[in-house]
């Protein structure tokens, strides 16, 4: 169910998810005079600092999912691999948003790589992979070197293999445990591109500007905003998060990770995966933007009007992953540069601790 | 006790206070990666919905106070007029940031204007008052209109009357309870700017921008930033309000009103009145820079270098009063203007419901 009326001030959202992600959804929905309800299993959420209410359950506890759709006037989460029952069992009492159809596609890589051939949009080539004679008959078709990837689960490189000339398909299907996989031609791209796009309830969309992304171990390391994109490119990068939306029929912030190819100097855009969420790609935008893709998720699932993507600033956003959180004392030293930090307690490799952003006078 | 250490990320900012300078001081000590526990009588406030911890108990629960100490790193608050003895309780256990001299000068206009007239720095004529007979003498010296205020609690135009030609001082005295007091002069004045100025515990000083407000029924409507101001005056605010902190040995975000007096086409600027704390007139900066006025005194309270006071956007902020507040679809739905609510359940006539900030680029 999902209803037209604007959520008014004093409301409360639900969010799935403790994370950064769902602290910084919190802080922004607060600013709106929103009351917020974090729901997550794991008792040391760094979101739970900022919320009104806390629920530390599993996401298959009935009882506790009744107690908190209960509570709250929405529903909306900060990951996308939120179980489909969980998500439907929320949503026979509350309206969850973004709706099921976004968290199924954006669960499995088949089916998002095909709902973008449905719409005409380009990916890499790929192959569904269910079995080890489906791997080598792929890789005749698709080459080497490929990437096999799990269909479900896959995040920050994990639940990924690349299988290069020599590599033993068997090692590879065994590396993925033989789960349903898509084998995927290997790209040659110029350039990590991301197009966030909000959609309202009434179908209103609203786009920023595309960002640049650089990974690093397959983990975002930074986003550069503008992008180094010709006009048109970045054009069709918005119309193509758009198309998306309005095909999922979304409601929220939708992100689209796109890799840019460049033949013969002609740029092409080609769709790498979407995300149901508020993005690491977009947090430039509390810097650079009047109104973050933070507070527009909230103002899309709330049924207000979206708030201006305009950009102010440049930005560049750069994470701070395990131990680069403890520069805090020099960055924040730092001219022209606004620190975030996640308030985790224990700092690991690879995981994301928080980040800064270097905001300039708007060039471009 | 005052350490010089810097408070690491992780660490307890304890907040008298709950109300909405409560609550955006916790916001924006969360994206530094602090925790809040907020201390506040009242159950129901709006800064108690983004706090890790809150306390509900009364100023003068010694053994609240005691536990509350215990549980954080460093004390601020969000009004001026802690009492004394629980500032002094406080400061035996833990560091009580602003000080208790800036708090004990901030609560007595008395003291406010003799400490303006130790540092050179223009006030209005006044006169203390103590009796009706010194009422009246003064009015011989001062003339009429006068303003008779109380030294102690007065805000948003508290504790204040006016004393007009043909109006009987006895009436007065008698509408400020006979309460010790001061009699100002009527200023005329041609506008109305107010100077942010943030101190570190080791000295550092950074002003924002002037303000330049408009009051309502004595209660702030609007700030706008830049003010109408020569630069020499802009420049001679800030120079004052820096001198009043540096004097206090003052540290966190204090706010210095000031009167723009113009003379035969001179602008001469004298001090109205001072803020030991993050102020209405600051709360441009939450959008007009990149660092807020909230994140600075945050950073100063915890020992951290300034963040950068550059504006990077012309701004015009507006309170929402009572049932202005009741305009949110309208507001959220405007371009440019960044909607602020502080998720107060009930509105009441003269009360802080929020605030917008419209930002343009910046010119000036």
């Amino acid at each position: 169910m999902t209803s037209d009326k604007m959520l008014p001030p004093g409301s409360t959202i639900g969010i799935l998810g403790g994370g950064q992600l769902g602290r910084m959804l919190a802080t922004a929905a607060a600013e709106l005079g929103f009351r917020c309800h974090i729901y997550c299993p794991d008792g040391e959420s760094p979101a739970f600092d900022v919320a009104a209410a806390r629920t530390t359950a599993a996401y298959e506890n009935q009882s506790a999912l009744a107690a908190f759709a209960g509570s709250v006037d929405v529903v909306t989460y900060e990951f996308e691999n939120v179980p489909a029952a969980t998500a439907a069992f929320l949503g026979d009492q509350v309206d969850v948003l973004p709706g099921p159809r976004a968290l199924a596609v954006s669960q499995d890589r088949l089916s998002e790589k095909e709902l973008m051939q449905s719409l005409d949009i380009p990916v890499a080539p790929f192959a569904r992979i269910d079995d080890l004679a489906g791997l080598e008959a792929a890789l005749g078709q698709l080459g080497r070197p490929s990437i096999l990837k799990t269909r479900r689960f896959g995040y920050d490189g994990k639940g990924q293999v690349a299988i290069r000339p020599g590599d033993d398909p068997a090692a590879a299907f065994e590396a993925i445990a033989g789960k349903p996989a898509v084998l995927e031609g290997f790209v040659t791209f110029a350039r990590e591109v991301s197009a966030l796009v909000v959609r309202g309830r009434n179908g209103e969309t609203a786009v920023y500007d595309i960002a640049e992304n650089v990974h690093r171990n397959h983990i975002l390391a930074t986003s550069t905003v503008p992008a180094q994109l010709s006009a048109t490119t970045a054009g069709a990068a918005r119309e193509i998060a758009t198309r998306v939306a309005d095909a999922l029929d979304y409601v929220g912030l939708l992100a689209v990770e796109m890799f840019v190819v460049e033949d013969a100097g002609v740029e092409r855009l080609l769709v790498n995966e979407i995300a149901p969420r508020v993005h690491n790609s977009g947090h430039w935008t509390q810097d650079g933007c009047i109104v973050s893709q933070f507070e527009n998720h909230i103002r899309a699932i709330a049924g207000w009007p979206l708030g201006s993507t305009e950009r102010h600033s440049n930005a560049v956003m750069t994470n701070l992953i395990g131990a680069e959180a403890d520069e805090w004392a020099t960055l924040a030293a730092e001219p022209g540069a606004r620190l975030h930090l996640y308030g985790k307690a224990e700092s690991r490799p690879g995981r994301k601790m928080g980040h800064v952003n270097r905001i300039s006078p708007r060039v471009g």
